[in-house]
Parts: structure tokens; sequence; C-alpha cells
């Protein structure tokens, strides 16, 4: 009997497979109610808090939607300078502040740990939106759900990863939760920019068959799905290097329709040119629809830590 | 049969005649709705997204009040910085993304054109909260609301359109829409800031009687309705010519009182000192009851375009 | 009869006692009726404008959850720079503006005065939220709802208020509340930041002992209730003194249990270092249920204001 009540959302490793089913489940479910009205009323009457210490269209408006769909309300703030950090007040006090005001918090930090050391302060559950290059749970839960329904299901699915896997917080929270799921995961990232070692043999100690390699073409090829993320420039210390490798990594239209038409293509967004736009138009261009299943998945968890489901 | 459902609210000139007098009927009965109660229940449900990438008290409130008074939720931003855009993202893809989450859109960008450029990637309708010195339509409706509210009809309406009226999005938008009632036009404006010809010539040969003069005092004695704007210092080569112009775009009591008493004064606000502070009190200040009037139309279009009226 | 329907909340100084006991009563029964549900209908379909000038998490969030406790909406603003502010439009006018749009608007403003000059053009009810270094009422009314809730009565209690007590908002509120109940106050401030000679002149012609002190130590071994405030580097010109007061100025767990292991610490927050961390699970840290209580008494005050209880 799968409970998540009162449980804060942290990163990829918490979670059991059956854990992971369930939420998927739960949010066909929330998917399913929302076809025909525009909300549900499951949290009516509760407070939803979005503290953002970082700028984000993405999460915290997926999550402020999320619980107006479920008729909840909502309280935050989107940059660190309108907050009572710039008074020099503790991450810890700020957080035990706003759990006198709000039944739940979703919050996106830039120091690692920084959702860890939230929950242990406050009595509302924690959703973690992203903590520096630590973790993003919810993005890679809503991942997961995006490649099941593009791919009708996840387990034996190629997913090739591409970009700066050394600081990718969505990453490093994903392959915690595809390593249930039987995948075989192609790692494609430059030298300076690989998977941290500790986590690769994590995943094969697990039985996962992990790839590594820097070469774009050669994974397209063989993959299911194609999860693109940016190149960063200032993690190179050499520019020459950077321009070599950040062409190699945009993703054309041509090279879908040469190597892999079938692929199914996301990215956590937002992108900044990594993903020529003229592959928008392609079927398995999932990136939008990706950014729709957010609010489902958030729904989901949403209801599930505090209990309505 | 007028049908506005799923339309984008664009510029001034999209409107037919029985359009925009629809619009009108619908925010009367709007504020009847409102009378006796705080707010109704049409939008119960829906998200409006406000999306303001330039600051905005008036706009941004204004149609977050309307979508509350309706019943709604609301998500979004009131700044470029706390959105992707610091990120890199492009317009196009930031509305694709807040597409997912919200039912309406509601928007501010500096940039000419941007609320064309989201309504041809949005499903949800569109509305133009301001392009840089383009469009302003829900402004231009306000107005005419409002000079229909306080002169008691707006067909044969004299109106003396002041300041800056080359860059002016509001007046921008606002000729397109008096040209349907047969208003006389009265152009106040320096040579540096005069209307675009293009567009005074639109007019002329849709059979609008216009008149063009740099003259606050004679435009004034002639005007039923007289609608302020600022004039902007920066858009001045020579800084003497703008203290001379500025000085004399300054509405004052005294001024009212001894050329037109009866006047009505619009504003699309904030004023800095185009309109001495003595003239609030006259009975023909309209500005602030004009806010007010804001909220009833963008009601209005709101409902409209959502398929609810 | 108590009724403050349609009044003003701008500073202490304003309430007669029975005032006061009728926020707590309703305080109170806010509390009782959040017991078993997340949120009341008392203002459903009501707008409150929350306008804050400069940073805030706590009073804008406890505002915006009191406002959600009770069934209403909220719009507003978070920083002065998202607001027509930047554009030169004066206080006045933004406050005539939102007064179109809410129904009651609550504000953070850092000039002295400004809630009153806000009131002097709203219809709306004003609740000040902070206006500089001058008053910021509904703190001093939670403040007092939990010196009440600690220690079962405010009658004849002895309070350490300790700190920048010259420039204390939040103090100067406080004590105009603290004299209607024969409390002993003991004013404990290094000589640059002494509370103003004719507030103390003041209290003491309404009956009230006042003993006023630069010795911390001394303060707490007689006190009832320690409500701490931070000491400002900036307002001391020689450095060298500041160091030496400031530590003085800093609570620690071992001068509790050394000299009062019974007091009451209060603070209004944000701390940065004058309360250890270590003092927070003591049983009479009762900072972060004061927090709490901002909710239950800001409701209160929304409740009253709008004629609803």
């Amino acid at each position: 009997m799968i409970n998540l009540r009162g449980k804060d959302i942290l990163d990829g490793a918490q979670f059991t497979r059956e854990e992971v089913d369930h939420i998927m489940a739960v949010a066909d479910e929330m998917r399913a109610r929302l076809r025909d009205r525009h909300s549900l009323d499951l949290m009516t009457g509760y407070v939803l808090a979005t503290l953002f210490f970082e700028p984000s269209t993405r999460t915290r408006l997926s999550f402020e939607a999320a619980m107006h769909r479920l008729g909840g309300g909502v309280i935050g703030f989107s940059s660190a300078e309108s907050s009572s950090t710039a008074k020099g007040e503790t991450l810890a006090d700020t957080i035990r502040t706003v759990d006198q005001y709000a039944d739940i918090i979703a919050m996106r930090h830039p120091q690692i740990g920084s959702a860890r050391e939230a929950a242990a302060v406050a009595e509302a559950p924690i959703l973690n939106g992203g903590d520096g290059a630590g973790q993003h749970p919810t993005q890679a839960l809503l991942d997961l759900f995006t490649i099941r329904q593009e791919r009708g299901q996840v387990d034996g699915t190629t997913i090739a990863l591409v970009g700066d896997l050394k600081n990718g917080r969505t990453v490093h929270a994903g392959v915690e939760i595809y390593k249930h799921y039987r995948c075989k995961l192609i790692m494609v990232a430059p030298e300076q920019l690989r998977m941290p070692a500790d986590l690769v043999t994590k995943l094969r100690s697990y039985g996962v068959e992990v790839e590594e390699t820097a070469d774009l073409e050669g994974a397209l090829a063989k993959a299911d799905v194609l999860y693109m993320t940016r190149i960063q420039k200032e993690r190179f210390a050499d520019p020459v290097e950077y321009e070599r490798l950040k062409n190699s990594y945009i993703l054309t239209r041509e090279m879908v329709e040469r190597l892999q038409p079938n692929v199914t293509v996301l990215h956590p967004l937002p992108r900044v040119n990594e993903i020529a736009t003229d592959v928008d138009s392609l079927p398995g261009a999932g990136y939008f629809r990706q950014v729709k299943n957010g609010v489902y998945v958030r729904m989901a968890l949403i209801a599930l830590v505090m209990g309505k489901i």
C-alpha cells in the first residue's frame, strides 16, 4: 500500500518503483479528470507557498497552475531580492516562517542540499523545485510521465541524455528513476561535462546498462528518446573547445530525419539554441507536451503528499 | 451575431463597430452584476496568466482584479528578470510554455508586434496589454467606455488627444476605435511628436474629421473630451524645446475653468505632472473612474473570448 | 459596541483597550474556526491588494495567507521596481488607482506617514504594514496576542524591549498598545538608540512604569517577556561602540537558563544573530508561534474592517 502523505519530495533516489508507478497513475487520473472541466476541488481552502530564490518561469508557474487546477490558493515570491533574505535571514528561518502560513511548500534555491535543509525544519511537505546543481525530482517524474505517454511504456527504452551531465540536476534526478525501468542509458557529454563517476558506478551496480560517449549522432541513431539539455559556456576553460563541442550538440531536423525519424525529443527547457526550431514541428518533438505533463504530475504530487488521494 | 470566442485582442483596428458596441454592452452588464455583490463565478476554475515583461501597476493589476472578480485564478510574472527570458529563452518559447498552464494570457512586452507573435504560437487567447510603441487595445476600449459613460454617448463627440501622439500606443489604438463613432479628433502635439502621417491619412480616408495643432488651449476650447498623455523628455533632441513644450502641455484647473468647464478630462495614467492635482476635484476629471472602468471592460473581454457570454 | 467597519489600521495609538480586546477575541475565534478546517469563506469574492514598496517575506505573505484563509483573492506587487512608481507616479495616484481594483489594501512603504497619506485618498480600508521608522500596528497587535497566549494574560506583565528602540516601528506601535494593560516596560537600548523621549514621557503620563537601561542581563532577570529586535550597524558613528554593544545584545541559551528560565522570548523577525539559534528549542522561545499568530490577527483585522464580524 503506497502512501506518500506528509512526505517531502527531495530527490530522484527516494522513490521505489512502486511509488513512481503510483505517482504516474495518479497523474493519469488528474489528466482524465481535467478532460471535461478546468479544475478540481481537491485542495480548496489550502495554501501552497512557492519560494523561488532563483528566477524560473516554468517550474514556478507549473506548480502554481497545478495548485489552481486543484482549487487551492498560492502565496510566495519569485526572487531572493523580494524576500527577507535581503535582510540577512537564514534559509532555515525563512522556511520556519513560511511553514506557519502554508500547507505545502515548493522551492528553488541555488544551493545543493537546500531543499533537504528546509525539510528538516518544516512541518509542511517540501517539494524540491531545484537545488543548485543537485536534484530536481518533479522534473524527473514529469520526464518519465512523458516518455511513458510518448512511447507507450518506459521499460526497456533506450534513452540518450545529452549535454551538461555533470551539473544538470534534471538528469541527476532522472537516472535515479530510470534505473527502476531497465532502460538503457546513453550518456552524451563532452569530457568536461560527463556524468559524475560515482553516479555511473551506482547505476551499473544496480544493473543499468550505461554507455558513455561524446558523439551525439551515434547516440541518436540508437536512441528511442533523446533528452537534450544545455551546454553551458562558463564550464569550459578553453573557448575553442567550447565552440567545437557546442556545435556538435545542436540537434537539427536534418539529423533526426537522417538518423532516427521515430525518436522522441525531450528537453527540460528553457532551450537556447541546442534544438533548432525546425525540429518543433516533427511528430516526435515532445518538449511542449512535456511542459503540460508537468501540471498533471505536480497536481498528483501535491494531492498525494497532502493525503487527498 | 457577434462572437469573440477564441479571438485574440491585439489592436484597435481589429474591431467592427458592432463588436465594440457588443463589448461595451457586456461591460455594462458586468458593472450591473457587480453592483450588489463582489464577484461573479463565470470563470471559476480557469487560470489567467499575466506576463509582464515591463513594469506596470495599472494594467497588470486591472487584469488580475478582473479575473478575480470573475472567480478565476491568476499566475504570472511582473518583470522580465523573474522569468526564463533571463536565461535566453525566446518569446515564442515562453508563450508556448505558458500556453500549457493557462486558459488565457494577458501580456505586456517592450517590442512592437510581440503580442501578435505570441498569438501566432498560443492556443489560448492573447490579450495585448501593450507592445512597445505599438498598440494597447484594452486601454482604448476602456477609454471609449468611459467617454460613453461620462458624456452619455460617443457619436459626434469632439475628442482632443494631447501629448506624445507619435509613440503613444494608447492613442494609436484609440483612434482606430473612435473612427467608428463619427468623432471629431483634434490631435495636439509638438511637431516632433505628431501622430504618424499614415494613421492620419487612414482616418481621413475613413471619413474622420482630423485637426492637427500644437496649441493645447485652442483645442481645449473646442473639446468635449480632453485625453491627456505624457510628453517624454527623451524624445527631444533640443532640451530647450522640450522645456517650452512641456509647460504648454500641463493642464491646470484655471485653464479648464476659463476655457471649457464642461470638458471631460481623461488620462491613461500614470501621470507625472501633465495634469495639475487641483484638476482632480473638478466634476469632469474622469481619470480615476476610467481606472475602475478598466476592470469592467477587461472582465467583458475575458468572458467574451472564453465564450462565457 | 465596538465597530471597526471601514476603519483604517494606521498606528498603535488609534485603539482603545476595548477595541484591542475585541480584536484579540476575534483572532481567538479565527484560530478556533481554523482548527478543523483549512479556510473560512468570510471574504469569498473580495480582493485584497498588497502593495509592498519595500521587500518583506513575513508581513506580505502573512496578509496574503490571511486573505486566502478567509476565502478571498489577492493582487499586488512586492517591490517598487515592478510598480508604476518606477515611472514617477506619486503614492497618492498609485493608491487612488488600486482603490478602484481592491476592497481592502495592505501596504508597506519606506516613508513615515505614507499609510496615513494613503488612507486620506482611498475609500478602501488601509492596513499599515510598516511605514519607514514610523508604525507597524498589525505587528503590535500580533505581539500582544502572543504575549496573552504565552503568558495567559497581559495585565501586569513586565516586558523588556531590546535593541533599536529609536527606529523600531514595531516597538513604537507596541508601547501604544501595552499602555492599556498596566504592563511594566523595561527599555533596553544603547544610548544612541533609546526610545524617543516624547514617547517615554507620554507613556509615563499615561501611568505606565517605564525603566530605561542599557543592560540586557539586568533586564532579562526581571522580565516576563523579552522582546528582541535588531541592532542596526549603520546607526552608529563609532564602529568600536557598535561592536561592544552588538555583542551585549545577543541573547544566548546560557543567559536565559542562568537568569530567567521562564521568560517568553519574542522577536518580530527576521533576526540576524541577536538570538542564538540554540535558544529556539527552549519552551519560552515564542517567535515562530508569534509568526503563526500573525495570520489569525490579520484575519481578524480584515474581517473586522470589512464588516464581516
